[in-house]
This record gives structure tokens, sequence and C-alpha cells, in this order.
């Protein structure tokens, strides 16, 4: 498979380093790591830590029904001038006007499998298709068969790799006699000291600062527009912005957002701990050495093991919980997802996995669990799992196994359900053992968190711990405009925070632990007046020209009515006369009341069948328009029902030893590399 | 006018002070400030820096036909605990179980003329009208003049008040046999040293961190998703958010939120350096003391006066920059407030001051200047300035004198139209001068700055100086959804912070000067994919179900086509195949296509009749719909015609002595009590 390469060598001069691209505009792509025909995975701009463990993979494609030359090289050169940090810290290594980026190596490129001393798998093929722009696609949604492009594939892959010594390296694959395409990675040192003993991550899915303005209007008190108390993510003294841009796309979805920040490398939608490639199997991408695998690697080497918590208000299995541990191409795996913690091959098997997903892990009424088996059990027997499916018994829980909590079928439910609208949970089926069972008994997010801790606690006091803890419902409450529900979820994360922060110090161990509070995207929520629903409410459905005066800007947006008179981090009443005139930027056809929903999370669209396409077509939902809402017609694709993720930086807040490093304007994948300094983590 | 009050102090007890209220629910306020039938200006929560000059007015309010109590006083009373920072700093003093605020006073409460030193003006009365609700306001906008409710009032005022010592002091206006309005007031301690030498405060008006985002994404290359450059705004070391809210409602506009940056206190919507009162002139409203003015008074007490510029591309005398200098409750008031620079009460007069607002200089053709005056003579003959009027004669200014450049009868055009799309620049009427003239020769904000600052540093490099300066077409296109214009004179403005770096770098005074890059409000753009404008524009206006399919999100959002190769910040096309899918929360109806608008800037929607109503209602613009944009109905009152601004809290990014303490979320007030810690302001 490896050509000689000598030949070609002298063509890799100062202009073929030049040619490495940019990322090209257009909406559908063959593959998104790829900037032409051949693909190298990492690819351009990765960024890694010494030591960290990684998998390589070449592909080469042909389209139509030729086929790929089957003979190409893999090489590697590592250049003299110093580049030890990501180039988003850095404006000097690229000159647009010259499109160059480095111009001499201190050696001659060398073979791959030779320079690595890795052995390549053997070659492999397949095929695929995509679609090359809207116009291929929407043809191909009405049933035309004749628009999509096919691509056939040959591919190599080096399965965990390192690279141990610092410094930038160009990478080029040569194929199809002549061709090249090029990556620079850059390798940072190994960190050589640990500043922080435990790290919690917290994340508000979805949470952008605009919905943290509003959670802070419904629940602190204020006067003369002053603020009497702040709320606790107010209170961190740093703050940083993180940019959120997929590998491939200027939008993100929470799997290859939390895979940033579980690896240091960006990915593709719905990818954890991978780059996507073309192969149709979801388990073969190039896995990226995850923060969780590196600390018990490392910490073993060390003579602790290091402890791994992670809790969510979603499915355990979800994007952001699963990518702690999980390597995936696809993140909806999530029986193979929940196998993977107990049986790999990820190197995690955590000692606090708390959330919902319960249908997922057993093969009773309502079960999709692999294979049906019983992976309560599995965990118990196989890991020594204490398993809990409520509150009590969660809460009652002191021993020194590690604890796998689930509560509910699915994702829990949210807080304005879990603690006001408490009919809601009335749901049969949503019992995490299966069966027709309601789940009634689901724990809040600060119980799971300080639970969570205490365990962690208990198993590594001496070694220390990593925590990830995500306030999933920001996100998914966020998706059908159900502002009400995500704002509720945000103050809970708020008030986890709080309590987080008393706990840690009781514990003494707040001088220990560095606290990150960030989200994986945003949304385009923000709000731009007061609405009186009284006077809303007074004009019959469809009178909507009057029902929009009671929207209120600027001096007439005065205050809304939320008081959080019993001090507790959330309104004492929701359904309020002086709401917020919300909304998003981003929305299916829906009509808007402007009030909570107390039935339930809100269903803003339903489909109806679309005459001319074969796609259907989301119309305003009657059933969510109990107050004969104001008409806004969708701005997405007809077939969307829900809001979509937005591409705004999101704010970061750190405190405790290694915050500094976070201060300002960072990439989503240098939260990785900041939290493995204040690790410590890296190296062989 | 003073009553005895010794009969009245027992009352003042613990529970009185536990009666200060909080804001209060609704739309509709008789006035501000004003929690009751009492006021008190400054009001509850006011934050002084020791020394700072302020006017203090108390209004007693009767509704309907009945006159209020003229018999009134106004006590003080310093408290003996230690509040020495914003309320918003502290969860401690508040708990809202209790509502109770301070329990005990160190001294008892002592007539406020006494313990100031200060006489109060003559009584006043007069009356007002306003609406209890939205109800009541839509009836008379209907033609109902019977639900304005009348307001009979007295008030005492007091001007040029001090105090010099800090602490926490309860002020109480008792009126109405026994009725009191309670306001806390906390004074900081004057600082004892200057960090900065110099400030320079950009304002983006309405710039998010949304747009923040677009704008890089616009203008810098990426490679796999990482950026190569970032804008000089991501390379700042502190970051902060700064919360906007107004003294009386949750949305602020340009002016109380300049006014808060600029005094140190929040304000009301349309006024400047002022508390509100409910008085028809808009010049008697009680005034605080201006950072310009602090600087000025200070600093001839040390010796030199400290120079003060002004730069925007807006009006000279719109709101962000007439706030450095102005006192009024009406920003509208360009043409008394371009007198007040020169004329007073303002104790500012600008060493440079920049931007456009000719037409209310001169009382030529198209001039409205206060009595015809041409002011552009008087600033040259009572002032010293040199006047400029183009891009030219500004750029060869090498004078010691102040500089007045005016260079657009309004407005100034917006970058995109000063440098790519110049045949919008013809526009008969337009020269600062009055006439038929179009103003074709403006300057950019860079050179405006960079001009600005050389005036500045040859006539204080010894003392030190302060400049404002604002992008101020990021909001002002905002407002018609022009986001392409809004997004270039953010990167404008971008640019023009790198210019000044190098500048300052240049002229050695890089390690005096605090830079502070900010916003006053926010607008709700967010982008949440990507637009193939061929794809959308070959459909039919009016086939919105397949326009929207152009919109591509997640992994189809991809990257827009948008370059800069000649690496000068901007991109080198605007009317590009793939654009961003954006927009914006809170607009009037109107089609929306993605693209920019080559022949100007953007009106979104047009007024027709309503046969309904006495109001007019706004539809989609016909001439805004080049390539049949998709419908978006109108999310505001059926009369708005342009999109509003949001409350989410805005980005601060500082570097420079003093930036540290910029970091983490304030309350805009904070802003300005920063900068004077940091310039060393304060004391008698």
């Amino acid at each position: 498979m490896h050509i000689p390469t000598t030949t070609l060598l002298l063509s890799l001069s100062i202009a073929a380093v030049a040619s490495a691209g940019l990322d090209k505009p257009g909406q559908f792509r063959r593959l998104g790591a790829c900037p032409d025909m051949g693909c190298i995975f990492p690819p351009d701009r990765a960024h890694f830590i010494a030591g960290a463990k990684f998998d390589v993979r070449v592909e080469v494609h042909a389209e139509g029904s030729t086929s790929p030359n089957p003979k190409y090289t893999l090489q590697i050169q590592k250049l003299d001038q110093a580049h030890t940090s990501t180039s988003t810290d850095n404006n000097d290594d690229y000159n647009p006007k010259y499109q160059r980026r480095f111009a001499r190596a201190n050696s001659p490129p060398q073979d791959f499998s030779t320079f690595l001393d890795a052995k390549p798998s053997p070659q492999e093929t397949w095929n695929f298709t995509y679609f090359k722009d809207a116009a291929a696609y929407w043809k191909a949604r009405d049933g035309d068969t004749t628009t999509a492009t096919p691509v056939n594939v040959v591919s190599t892959a080096w399965r965990q790799v390192q690279l141990l010594d610092p410094g930038t390296y160009q990478v080029t694959l040569q194929y199809d006699s002549g061709k090249t395409t090029e990556a620079l990675w850059t390798v940072d040192p190994a960190p050589t000291t640990r500043k922080a003993k435990n790290v919690i991550l917290f994340i508000g899915d979805g949470m952008t600062t605009a919905m943290i303005t509003a959670a802070r209007l419904l629940s602190k008190p204020h006067s003369s527009g002053h603020y009497l108390q702040k709320l606790h993510l107010d209170q961190f003294p740093v703050l940083g912005h993180v940019m959120t841009h997929s590998l491939d796309s200027l939008i993100t979805d929470s799997a290859n957002s939390a895979s940033a920040y579980n690896t240091g490398h960006k990915s593709s939608v719905n990818a954890l701990g991978v780059y996507p490639d073309s192969s149709p199997d979801p388990f073969d991408d190039p896995k990226q050495e995850l923060l969780a695998e590196l600390m018990r690697r490392r910490s073993k080497k060390l003579g602790g093991r290091g402890g791994v918590g992670i809790v969510t208000t979603a499915d355990v299995w979800d994007a952001t919980p699963a990518a702690v541990f999980s390597h995936t191409r696809r993140r909806d795996e999530g029986a193979r997802i929940i196998d993977q913690m107990i049986r790999g091959p990820t190197a995690v098997v955590a000692d606090v996995y708390m959330g919902g997903g319960g249908n997922k892990f057993h093969g009773n009424k309502g079960g999709e669990s692999l294979n049906g088996t019983d992976y309560y059990a599995a965990y118990e027997k196989e890991r020594g799992y204490k398993v809990v499916h409520d509150k009590a018994s969660m809460l009652t829980y002191e021993g020194d196994g590690p604890l796998l909590g689930i509560f509910h079928a699915g994702n829990m439910n949210v807080w304005l359900d879990r603690n006001v609208y408490k009919h809601n949970l009335n749901s049969p089926g949503s019992s995490p053992l299966g069966g027709d069972a309601s789940a009634l008994d689901q724990p809040n997010l600060d119980q799971m968190v300080i639970k969570g801790l205490e365990v962690l606690d208990r198993r590594y006091r001496k070694e220390g711990w990593f925590m990830m803890a995500e306030a999933a419902a920001v996100d998914i409450m966020m998706h059908p405009l159900d502002y009400d529900r995500a704002l509720a979820d945000l103050l809970e994360l708020d008030s986890t925070v709080g309590k987080t922060k008393a706990w840690l110090k009781r514990q003494g161990l707040d001088k220990d632990t560095l606290i990150i509070v960030t989200a994986d995207h945003g949304h385009s929520f923000d709000v731009y007046g007061s609405v009186d629903t009284q006077y809303f409410n007074s004009f019959e459905s469809e009178q909507d020209l009057e029902k929009k005066n009671s929207i209120g800007t600027y001096e007439f947006s005065g205050w809304p009515s939320y008081v959080d008179a019993d001090g507790d981090g959330f309104p004492d009443e929701w359904d309020v006369q002086y709401t917020l005139a919300a909304g998003t930027v981003a929305f299916p056809s829906h009509r808007e009341d402007f009030q909570v929903n107390i039935n339930g999370s809100r269903v803003p669209a339903v489909a109806q069948g679309n005459s001319h396409h074969h796609y259907s077509e989301y119309v305003p939902n009657p059933g969510d328009n109990v107050h004969g809402g104001i008409m806004k017609a969708g701005t997405l694709k007809a077939e969307a029902n829900n809001g979509v993720h937005s591409f705004q930086d999101v704010p970061l807040f750190a405190m405790g030893p290694g915050s500094e490093a976070f201060a300002g304007v960072m990439d989503n994948t240098e939260v990785f590399h900041k939290i493995a300094q204040a690790l410590g983590l890296g190296g062989k």
C-alpha cells in the first residue's frame, strides 16, 4: 500500500505548503473534514496534547463510476517554526495576502508508519452517496433518484498512535499520481504541574447570555433597575466566550461541541469522540482520546485512578453526557453507548452516572436495550454499581461503590414539571424500569450533583476527580420554544452551582477545585419587552393587530411580575400578568401567546400533508394556542417542527485554580486544553 | 416649606426602613423613579463617588382633581452598616425572606438642607397626565379622551450638592401627613491613586456577542472550523458582561445607557445626565455630574485640564456622544445640545468633536440650528475650534487647537456605502454645510479616531485624556434589519480598535491607556444557518415554502462565501451565493431575502391606513423585496416600522491599566465607577 515516496518529495515545495486550503463555502459536502478528494483525519489545524492517543485515517475518493487509485502515501514532517498553541491564539502565523503559513521544514518528510512506529490497518474500500447542493437534495426529497452523487473510497487507518514531541507537524497525503492533501497538526507540551485537583464542568446545554439575563430578571429583586442580588453565575471572577463552530459547519449540535470539550478536537454533527469518516459503520471512525480517558490512564501511572462523574437531566446516553466517555459517529446509538460504558472500547467506567434514559437499559415493556440485555443488572454485576431509580433511594446512598441513578425512561422531566406543575409527571411508561408506571420521584439537578460529589469525594479524595453535570433541558425546552421551562432549568443550574460552591467550601475542597460553567451552543433567544397578558387575552384569537399592542418596548417595557419572595432562586408564580416579550430567530410556523404552558412542555407545530411535495409542512399546533397567540410564520424549511441552534459565542464562567486561563475569547477545543493544563494531564 | 420634623422622627423605625420597595411590575408608570406618590431623585440605590456633584429633587403627586399637600420634609441619615460598593456586588445586604435591608442608623435623621448645607429652590407646582395601562393608552390612541390620568405636583430641588463622606445614607421624604418614600444612597471613597493616564471608551452601539460572532465569520479565515485569525476584540485579555436595564424598564435606549456609563446613575429612556422629573421643561431635571465634567473639574485642581474627545459616525448631538457632556431629559433636543457644548451648563468643552449632524449647526438651507445661529462660526470664534467638513481637511489638520469635524447633514453614511456601494453617497442635501450638495468625502471611523488621538496627545500628553468613540450604525442599521451594514460597521469598529492599539504603541502610550470596548444595549440578532441565495432566488416571489429550503441548518449550514483575501479586515464581496441565515426576534412585518441591499440601507416596512384604528399599520415594503423574500409577520405593535432593542447583557472587552476591574458581570453604572477608579477621579 505504501509506495516509495522519494520521487514525490521534490514536489513538496513551499507552493505545496501554501496550497493547504481554507474551509470552502457551501452547504453540502462530500465529507466534513475532506478539503479535496484526499482526506486526512485528524484534519488541518488539529491540536494535541503531547502523549494523547488518537487514530488516523486517510481516505481517497472518486466520484461517479470511477474507482480511486489505491496507491497513496502518508508522510509526516516536523516544522521548524514554533507553534505551541492553537492557531486561534495567534494572528501571526497566517498572512491572508499570501495564503502561506509555514515556509521551511527542519527535516524531510518521513513515511507516517515509520515515523510513528505504527502499523496501518489493511486497506479498506466502500462507497457512499451525497448531494452536491440544495437543488440536488430537494429534488431527491421529491422522488428524483438521479441527483445523488456516488463516491467510491479506499482508506487506511492507524490506531492509537501518539505524538510525544511538541511542535508543529505537516502531514501530507499524496494520492492519484501527484495530488496532495495537507494538514498541519500542533502538539502542545504536556503540562508539568497540576493546578487543580478536581474539576467540575457544568454545561447549560444551549445556554446563552440572553437567557442568563432573562433568568436573572425572573428571579432576582431589583430597585430602580439595580439588582439587589445576582445569580451565582454573575459572581464568577472569570468570564470567557467560546466559539462553537463545528469542524465543517457554522452551526454545531450538542454532540460535536461536547466532543470538543472532551477531546480538544472539533468534529461534525452527531459525532462523539471521533472524526467522522465516510464508512457506514458508526463505530470505526478515527477516535480521539477523551479527557476522562486521559485522566484515568495518566492517573493510573501516577498511582491513583481519579474519579469521573457524569450527571444530566437528559438521557444518560445523550450527546453531552456520552461525550465524556463514548466514541461513535452517531449520537443516537444510545443502547450501544450504554454498553460502551461498562464494556468498552471506552477507557472510562464512570463512578457516578445519573440522569434519564432508562428505556435503553432494559428489555422490559418499553425497553430498547442492546439485545434485550438488563443493563441495570450488568452494571451492578460487572462493575459493582449501586443502582437506584428514585430520589429517595439516591439520597440515602452512603456506600463506597460507584452509583448509577436512572430516574426516567427518557429525558427526565424538567424543573417546572418536577416542582411546580407536578401533574405533568403522571405519564404512564415514564418509569425507568419499563411497564406502565410513571416516574414520580425524580431528583432535582442539585440533589444529583451533590450526591455525585459525595460519592466522588469518598472514592477519590486523595486522587481527585472530574465531574460533568448538565442542565440539559435549557436546550431541550428551547427547541419547542418553551421559554419558561428552559429558563427554569437555567435557574436550576444556577442554584446547583451555588449549592456546589457551598458544598465544596464545607468539605474544604474549594481551593482545590476548578469550576467551569458554560454552554455547548446557543439558541437565538432574546427579550425585547414585556407583555400585558391580561390585555393580550382580552382580544379574540386572530385579532393579531390588537393583541400585539400588549407588547411594551423601551419605556413601556416596564418590569415583569415575577417575584421570588421565598428566596429559593425561582419565581413563586409563573402564570403572571406581565411576562417577557421573548422569542427566537429560528422557528417553525406557530402562534405565540407569551404565557407559560401549564399542562406540559410546548408543541408549537404539527405536520400536515403538502400536495406539491413529498415532504410534510409544519403548521401552528391548535393545541398550543390556548390564548389565541399571534401568528409567526416559520423561518426554517417547512418540515422543521422545532427551533434550531444558533451560532453565537457562548459564555464561560470560571473560578478556582487554573480559572485565569479561561478569560477572553477562545475556541471550544481550547476548553479541553485549558482543563487538561489545570489537571496536569498528558504525557506518555 | 420645611415643617418641623421632630414629631415625625419616631415613626422612622426599622419597619419604615424595611418598606423601601422593589420595582413594581407593569408597563405604564406615572414617573420612572417614583415608587409611590412621593418621589426622590436620585432614587433608591443611587451610587456616588465621594465629591461628585448632583442635583436633588423631590416631588409629591396627587392624582385626579386633588392637589398634593405642599407640606413635606426631606431628611438624611448616615447608616452604620458598611456599604461601599454597588448593591449588585453583594448578595448579603438583601434578604428576600424579610425584605429588610439596613437595621440601624448611627445618628438620627437630619434635615436635608442642614446636613448638606444646601439651599433649596423655591417650591414649584405643575401638572401632567399619564396612562395607567395598555388598555387606557390604546383607547386614547383611538380617540378616547377620558382615559388619561391627571397628576398635580409640588416639588423642591437642591442644586449641585456633594456628599464627601463615604458610606450609606438613607434619605426619607415625609409627605401627606405621615407617608414616606425612602432611598438608600451609597457613596464610595474617592480613589487615592490614578492607574490610567488615558481612557478610550469604544461603544459599538447595539453590539452583541452574536454580532461579533457574525463579524468574525464574515472576515476571518478558518480551516477545519479553526480560525487562523481572530478579531482585535477577541484578543482582549479581560472580558465582562454589562447589565443594561434602565432605571424604570427592562429595555434601555442609547441615551440612558450611555448616561449610565458617563454618570454612574441609571436613568430613563431619552434622558442624558439627569434623573427625569415630571416637569415639562426638558432642561430642569436633576443633573448628575459627568465623567468628563469630573475629570475637567478635578484635573483643574491638579494643575492641568485633561483632554476630552468625542467621535461618532452618528449625529454628534445623538444620545451616545451627547451623553459625554450634555444634561437634558430629551435626547432629541439636538440644537440645544450643540449649544450646550460651548455655552454650558455642561462643564465640558470637548477638544475633539467629530461625526455627523451638520443640519443642527447652521441656518442655511436644510439647517435647523438654534435660532438660526451659525454654530460652526460660534465654535470657532467662542472656543477656538478648527472646523472641518471633509476627510481631506481633517487628515491635514496638524494644529494645537481643538477640532470640530462635521461631515454630514445627519448621521454619517455607513462603512458599506462609504467604501463599497459609494453611489449611495450621492444624496442631495447631505452636505454638512446645507444646500443641495452631497457629503462625498467622509472619513472612516479609524481616521477620525486616530486624528482625534493626535489632537488629544498634542494638547494633553502630560495631563492625560478621555476619548469616547462610537460605531453608531451597528445600532442604526440593526433597526431596519440591515444586517450587512450593521456588521460592516462592527468590523469598522474592530479595525479601528486594532489601529488604535498600534497608534498607542507607536506613541509609547499603550502602558498608560485603558481601552474599553463595549455596547450600550443589544439587538436580538442571531444566525441559525446559511442560505443558498442562488437556490433561494430560483423560486418566484411568494413561493415561501420552496424558498425556505435554501436555508441550511446544522451540518447543512456549511460555510458562507465571504472571503477577505486582501486582508483589510472586511469581506471582499458582500453579494455572495452563500450568506448567513440571520434574523432578529423583534421586527415589523417584512419579507426577508437574506441578501445585501446594494442601493442603500434597508426600509423593511411601510405604513398603510387601518380602517379599524386611528393609528397606521406597517406592512412589508415592496421596494425591499428585490429577491422575493419570505414573509415574516411582525412581532411588535402594528405601528412599529423598525426593529427594537433587546435586553441581553452586552460584552465588554478591556485592556491596559485598570482593566482587571472589568472582569465578570457588572451593572452598566459600575462601568462609570471602574473608569473613575482607573482615572483616580472624585473628591472635593
